[in-house]
């Protein structure tokens, strides 16, 4: 993994070892290709690789099958075989799609993630999974497919948009609260310098982000255990993105999450008083978007099909206070259906 | 794994570890779900699993992305958790395809076979390849997800059609051919007794091939190396399978290919003479229907997207004799095009 300004330079390093056939499928969308894909395929041609480009809309809503079909079929048009690569140049839907055809593509090839968001850069580059949204929910088809190398060029976050650069330092906050309040309270000092731009504070940021959560998949990889605390603020946070068909996006949605989720925490004594007050001033300075009116029943019918559910009960990761998730009955719990109604109605009434 | 007359009694035991949240999805075709998903289920049932059923119609046109994505969204709207069982009743192409939608189910759920046909006991319930064809050709999308346990019940035989029967030996015929000559010749010797549905007959000649091909997958699970041997005749056949459509059924066109590439062998002088010979000998004992007619042309255009092609080249396991896959220069080598072509004209000129 190369994180840094100027990072993307190294994307040859990563490829060349494992392209040993010479051909590469580059996989952007239409946002990011113009602005960074030619690069990255210039450096690889320098290299001696032939590379084809394959592209998709930008959006969430593109991360579904059909696509996925589509972008595979048109690599084996191409005629790359299991000797290939698969090359993500994007934010996470990118690197969830270009990876779940690397992941099924002849039974799996290779993927390197160059990561252009902030949030592909902290969280969805980081820990092999891969997927598509389906009807039922977001990422209930994939595969756990680590890629062989991540690139994480700070210098592409100057070309991010303020809305998805904030979203990104949702999951940077998740990480703080699950396992360190000295990066939950650096980012929160940062945020103004980091939404200015400042390239080296930026780089710090990420990297300490990506180090905790690769420190949490390294001890648990296909998530067994320890590794569901990434999850935190994700049940009640998929079901929203899910009851919203998306309209609102995946870090608002998480952050939506965290703050009831905090609250569940709250209310069964589990989590410190206070905490979910701390995530709703960290999350308050990112300046994300409110959340459209929606019902709760919405999002508990949501909720159920969501993956963490065992045996057919939802499960919530839930914090001890801010810098570590509780984890005395297993990393995630059922918590009572009542007290899920009442702090979704309570956090729902508060964001009015 | 489970292999001999009753062995399906033994399912439960495969299965009830893993489905920890009590849920199990039963996948079968319309063939073989009557026969054979019933009492599966029922003896789940007693053991306290709820089951649910989800079928497809028989015939390798149903292994492919449509299907697939209807048998997850099938299971997802049942409601089934990462902590439920996929369990596949029938053949190769049931393994295949359960199999995939296992992988990918929630990134990955506990997959058991239950393998119907002598085709699915022998080769592909065995080694965790899964997968669907796409128009560029056969098992090019896919994942390697190893079964938590197979069984193969004997007495299921005896209710498969002569053809499938048949087809199914090509593949342990092919085991012999590139690792055992004894188990080469029992075949060929025992053929009538187990076309005459010899049920013990058929258990020891079962359970040496699989043992053959487990050791082969044991010493290396992800295709790295050795067990590239396993694909012997299946360049050729594979490519024969793509270009008629799948009219040509699985063992029949892996006879084919052997021969042609035993030839490829011969002319090469890698292979022992008279290999060609033998490969046809125990090949007529099966009773395989003619080759359609099929233009060389069409099968080359369909060698190349092979998934064994590396650097754009097809690649062809050659035999040193019956008994015995050629290592020398690799496990799986590419042939001159001038020599493809000429076997594949004389192959197809002497099956007219």
């Amino acid at each position: 993994m190369w994180i840094g300004s100027g990072a993307v330079g190294r994307t040859v390093d990563l490829v060349a070892p494992v392209a040993t056939g010479g051909r590469v499928a580059v996989v952007s969308d239409s946002n990011v290709a113009p602005l960074h894909a030619g690069p990255v395929r210039e450096a690889l041609a320098e290299a001696g690789l032939e590379t084809t480009l394959h592209t998709f809309e930008a959006g969430e809503a593109s991360k579904i099958r059909r696509h996925w079909s589509r972008l595979t079929d048109e690599i084996l048009a191409e005629g790359m075989g299991r000797d290939g690569c698969v090359v993500a140049v994007g934010g996470g839907v990118t690197t969830d799609l270009a990876g779940f055809v690397a992941a099924t593509y002849m039974r799996g090839v290779p993927v390197v993630h160059v990561a252009t968001s902030s949030l592909a850069m902290i969280d969805a580059a980081v820990g092999g999974k891969t997927g598509v949204d389906v009807k039922a929910g977001k990422n209930l088809v994939g595969a756990f497919h680590p890629p062989v190398g991540v690139i994480a060029d700070t210098d592409h976050l100057s070309t991010l948009p303020a809305l998805p650069f904030a979203e990104g330092l949702v999951e940077a906050l998740k990480h703080g609260a699950i396992r360190s309040a000295a990066h939950f309270d650096a980012i929160r000092s940062a945020t103004a310098a980091l939404r200015g731009g400042n390239p080296s504070e930026a780089s710090s940021v990420v990297a300490d982000s990506i180090a905790i959560k690769a420190a949490v998949v390294a001890e648990d990889e296909f998530e067994g255990g320890l590794r569901e605390i990434l999850n935190f603020g994700h049940t009640i946070g998929h079901a929203i993105e899910s009851a919203t068909a998306f309209a609102v996006g995946h870090g608002t949605a998480v952050a939506a999450g965290m703050r009831v989720e905090a609250r569940m925490g709250e209310a069964l004594g589990v989590t410190e008083p206070g905490t979910r007050e701390a995530l709703v001033e960290a999350t308050r300075s990112l300046e994300l978007p409110p959340l459209p009116p929606i019902g709760v029943e919405q999002i508990l019918d949501h909720v159920g099909v969501d993956k963490k559910a065992r045996g057919g009960r939802p499960r919530y990761v839930l914090l001890e206070r801010i810098g570590a998730a509780a984890t005395g009955e297993g990393f995630a719990r059922p918590v009572p259906d009542a007290v899920v109604h009442e702090t979704l109605v309570q956090e729902l009434t508060d964001a009015l």
